[in-house]
């Protein structure tokens, strides 16, 4: 038996190993996109939208008569072993940094199908007259329509997990917000002492402007369920059968669990990249959710003794290689460094987006790396936020009490007595003399014992009592 | 009488004119705020939007019995002059650059408000005594809440010329598709020489792929409806009676003919950006989509004669000042960079959201003049797109026909017949030789005459019957 | 005397004020570009920069016998009106933004100066015959060097003002540095305290970080003394005689005061952008700094009571329309939106320099937007930075003496004497038990006394004495 | 002999097999940071940096007398194994994204290296009553003084390598240059026809504009010699002797070959991250630049038939998976993407550089991890463009002649003659009767023959020949 076997394209011969999976055009796409040490197998959700597709259009083939079933079938189980997973890293060796508007990662999803439907029929690998990667397994397709579906079918299965991750840190947000509800504290605009609030009031708006965000998120995705699987090259159909898309899709979602359906102008679905830019702009905006909160956090629990300190973080390490004892709010810091990085690949997608030209855009293979990558950033980062840092949160209810005491933040309170220039001019006095606000009222306001007694007496808890439910 | 007037604020006491409109406050912000030198005179629409805060603010304050029907009906009609943009310009003099999280622009606005209501009922400027512009005018006010209702407000009042302009565009777009409908030409992708198709379909596209964009932005622009007016200072409504928030939106609904609903939680929606993450995100979406298209549109009409020169764009202007009788893509390229200028504004909003801290974000007078000028950019150079160059677009169809038929873009219709690995060679021999595919075809193919015969004498038209409605 | 004139162009005729000096590629313009309401006229910077390079122009022509000298004379006047600032603000009434790579600003420009230098010898406006805005006005010149050479020179001019603006505020800075050199504070890491240091260092640092911003940007404005002046339409020159581009260079170089040369490839130099995207990166990095610095000022100054509380900025407004009293960081929160604003500005530059195809980049007017905008708003800022908040900066030394006191910043120093593991484990029962560090060494530590009362005797400012010069 | 050992840290103890390199504080960073998948492992020139600044302190505290003699040479030979590059991908596990500000990398580093040095002196991993990772390895030096440096190291190290990759290109660009030095074609601004230029000229321009971004980055570069190294916690030197800096960067320059000095103010430079912010700038510079030239080379080899077709492009594999014979421009677009990702790291490290707060920027992990990847990027892609584009690039002259020869490019000669007024409407009327130029001048600019001779007989080489030296 031969060891290797010899394949052929416009460029000329490569020798393989007789009983490789991947054929020339893989070995092609290795060779000439050597860039980011971040491959196709490093993505497996990815690989198994493409095997789904690909199942699905050979289902597709077979019902309107153009695959031979013996073919058919062989295709089949193939597709179905990489949507198990069993198929999965030394055949999947291309970057997904690549030329060429996703060309080699179809043709290496191609090439292993095709030598796996043989393996499975008896046959050995590169006997492409059986089952051909392009003629058979690419049948009525092009990358043009199979990668960006890929995309989008990746993005909707992994919503889930994203939302998941999303919603359980909403959860342990508003657990702390019940947990902190009566804790009085002073409430902060522009870093400067304002109007008093309970710290639960704090997590409860953490965890009620994430919470938007699911919704948010959920809507821009949806946007995915539209694909152009049908249009192959530039959109018109060629070399596909009328209606083949829409039968191509019926198959895809009872495959994959996932509606979706075609476009209704498939022409500009094929070059169209503005849902990409929705979903990406989406989780940017979480990321500014999320640096915002992990910022606030790190404020309130700045100290441990020269800061606000009106909450701990749990201790997740030591925080310094020098500082004996110091901790530091490493989880924060690493979901804002996550925030920078996500907002970072929104401006890659954005450029990419940009970049399409006529009848495709065909910078579409860094686009859905930075959109999966971030993904997993955030999904990953959420997770670690709630588990490592949020579910660990205490509050120091005598630091909030003793700092909402100090400050001069019932001045406001004194408005409907006084009038606001009054009422300005007392508490200016008592900061420059350093003395409580009670004790500048008391001795130049002028108001009787008894109304002061009232303003002063009046429960925080009361005054809040409004905004609270 | 007297000439000048003196008002005093922590600061200190300044002299006014008289009869001035504004106050000690807007003096402040005009000292201090020297910058960019666009004012907020400059956005009428924002102030009209102040305006109608205001007044549904005072028919909240009487209705609640908290405020005299006298001064209440001054403030009024105060109110009226300022939305019917009768007081504008001079009265207006702030940089909408600014610190203090708005703080300035209220105070403007409630300073020159008090003194038209003092003139109103007779009484000199500046009597602040009977119409105060923080006693009365800001009333159950607080700037954290005043202005991010402003902004989402004129954001939404804005929407309406953004998407006529948008509508408009898409509808001429669709009426070049319809007449370029049988222009067949050749398709591209990756700038390669693809498969045919008809010029209506680039132009089809073009309308379909910014008519998305409509309900996005309408679908972003919907989050501006909740408000967090009746908050006050951070969320927890101080100052406001209980049910305030509810009874000025519907107020502020009737008056400005927009329905606003309170937020469900005032404390997040206090501090929270996310919505103009969105909407600004959706206008950096339809600049990626403006911006393909004109590029787009100036690949298809590069030369006249050493391009591809498929379209004609009207002439706008005499190109260049040295090559006479050189015309340019002007008014595409005045899109490009629009649409740069609304990335770059998107990512100053991206900033800005993310620096918010605590109970606040101080950061919005810097989200509303980029949201705004982003939308004013669009809406007019849309317009401009329109009127200026689509509405003239001309085709060249012998150019596109000749393009065609030169090229080789028939090979994958060879794909069904003789294989995908044959048919390449046949279209590299052609380009090698320099010979048509036809020719390359009848030599070397083997395939019978009658059945080359029937795939060249396919009508393209046909070939694309399905993708064509 | 006729009231109107009838110009032009290849699109038809144009009915002007007999007395116009602007002509009919400047009504185009005007018609074409109604978009940004940012007008040429709101540049005089820019406008002088493109005079003076007309001026030299001139100079050259004559110089080389290509111009009439009593023609050149009366050009060479109505430039020197327009260096002067005479004629402005009508004259100029174009749109920044708009496409055409600058045509329409050179346009302008040479219509002006054509007509003023008509007036300044007796002939009526529109007399083109006599002198031409094209055949004299721009003789061997093309937008394609003028406008690129215009931007150069503008940068270079405004240098000076936004470093001197830098150069002040560093000064402003040292002088704090040594106001403050002796108050000894906690130092802070990632927001938790850390080890001792002074607050002039602190001030000492802002200075530096900056000051070394000035070389920086200078070393990035250098780039702009190359010039491709001389290269006309593409860089090869046409239409100009052999060693036109040293000649007009000589000229433009005593004219303006600033040296400038020819670029070494006038092809490479007419499409590249380079250059500006350097300048502009300079921006943004001296935007980043301003505004870390400008967030440390906010959080020292936090409070002013239930935050850090170690300095006080001074108060330039009444901070809130309805707190009473609260005293606002006004003047860092305009940096930071400064800065956020320059950022997005320097994406959008980068945009545009990124679209730059073949022989020329066309989007150079969004690009000389952008950066003078935010030349203009750092200076500015920078001016009011300085004389609106650093100049009036108080410390408050018993604030930053007790926070140093009570926080657990020596732990550091206990390495050398028990180990690390030993020291982080007495901090961290410290702060536990809510005691000093020195209570829990003494109790816990085993340390003599005399080596523990060493330690903690130890002058703070002995321990930084060396990082202190 | 036991199987695993146990060790302690401020949460607690946890096991690892007793011979582990690594220690408790790697595990709790493998534990706390499981995010990105990218691990300290995959960046061994920033782990050889690590370790030629532990050598250096090494040397330094041996040579003030702080360390042991036999610690030291047993620290010293660890150091040796790593910078050989023998010890590595398993023990170092922890994810490059990590909160801490990089605590955790200097501590995974500590740990190797003090087991690494256990094992040299016969003892076994874990007795750090030895060799202990913060007492001796650590001696003197902070995270916050060691990371930066070992950023910058890395930085400088790795500029060799991207250097070598741009001037490499440049050459491949200048060869072509040189080879297409005669080819005369059409010059093309705003992508429509200009003035005649050489081909050679072309490909000149994209060597030059590279080669000034050699000068440039290196320029930013150096600012990376400046370290913070001695500085310790926050720069004021604490747990270090004075003079520590001085003496350990002495050592360091000569261990890595590369010279690096102590900054002037210790206490900015710890929390200063201008001069990355400057660094990661060129690499946009230089991706703005790579892109552009990316386009143009997509522009110019577009078609084959029909477009510009100036140029061929080397095949480098089949484009299409249904388009036969199709070949794509993949290596440019894979250097567009490049180019996206760069920017997109920028904006990732300008927020970080942002996000810097009084004495340290904790966000240095991310900032490290987009400048080594995209230098990375940059240097394998532009090596990527050079091997498998440029230097197979070829040249049509024919093509290029045909195109040139058609056009109207030589109207800008007629001005000198006729005037640009009259020169435009010659060429026009060409246009619009689809005629030569040359023939609307004979038949209507009443032009002598002998002129027009002249004028078209002109060499189109001449005309470019001051140029082109």
């Amino acid at each position: 038996m031969a060891i290797t076997r010899i394949e052929t394209d416009l460029l000329g011969s490569r020798e393989l190993p007789a009983d490789a999976l991947i054929g020339i055009h893989t070995l092609r796409a290795v060779d000439n996109f050597d860039i980011s040490g971040i491959k196709l197998q490093n993505f497996p959700e990815f690989l198994q939208s493409f095997a789904m597709i690909k199942k699905a259009a050979t289902a597709a083939n077979l019902e309107l008569g153009l695959l031979d079933p013996v073919i058919a079938r062989a295709i089949d189980r193939a597709c179905d072993r990489l949507i198990a997973g069993e198929i999965l890293a030394p055949h999947f060796p291309i970057d997904m940094m690549q030329g060429g508007a996703g060309t080699s990662t179809n043709m290496n999803v191609n090439e292993v199908i095709a030598n796996l439907a043989l393996q499975g029929i008896g046959r050995s690998a590169g006997s492409y007259d059986t089952v051909n990667p392009n003629d058979h397994v690419n049948l009525c397709q092009s990358t043009n329509d199979v990668y960006p579906t890929a995309i989008r079918l990746t993005i909707l299965r992994e919503s889930e997990t994203l939302c998941s991750a999303l919603s359980a840190l909403v959860a342990a947000f508003r657990r702390k917000g019940e947990a902190f509800a009566d804790i009085v504290k002073v409430g902060r605009t522009q870093l400067q002492d304002a109007v008093p609030m309970f710290l639960g009031q704090e997590f409860e708006a953490f965890a009620e402007t994430l919470e938007e965000d699911i919704e948010q998120f959920l809507s821009a995705a949806e946007l995915m369920r539209e694909v152009n699987l049908g249009g192959t090259a530039i959109g018109t159909g060629v070399n596909a059968p009328v209606g083949f898309s829409a039968v191509v899709c019926a198959h895809l979602s009872t495959i994959s669990g996932i509606a979706v359906r075609p476009a209704r102008n498939l022409v500009e679905a094929t070059s169209d990249t503005g849902a990409f830019v929705s979903v990406s702009g989406m989780l940017k905006r979480m990321s500014v959710k999320l640096s915002k909160i992990c910022n606030d956090l790190r404020l309130l629990s700045s100290g441990p003794r020269a800061g606000f300190g009106e909450i701990r973080l749990p201790v997740m390490q030591a925080g310094s290689s020098i500082m004996p004892g110091k901790v530091n709010p490493v989880i924060p810091e690493l979901l804002n460094q996550i925030s920078f990085q996500v907002i970072g690949n929104d401006l890659t997608v954005t450029l990419a987006a940009s970049a399409g030209q006529l009848q495709l855009n065909a910078m579409e293979p860094v686009i859905v790396l930075n959109i999966l990558q971030s993904m997993r950033l955030l999904a990953r980062g959420m997770d670690t936020l709630r588990t490592r840092c949020i579910d660990g949160i205490e509050a120091d209810p005598q630091r909030c009490r003793a700092l909402h005491d100090g400050a001069l933040i019932l001045a406001a309170a004194l408005n409907p007595f006084v009038g606001y220039a009054r009422a300005a001019a007392l508490a200016r006095t008592a900061l420059a003399e350093g003395i409580p606000l009670r004790e500048a009222v008391e001795r130049d306001s002028g108001l009787p014992t008894a109304q002061i007694e009232m303003i002063f007496g009046m429960k925080t808890i009361e005054t809040n009592e409004s905004a609270r439910h």
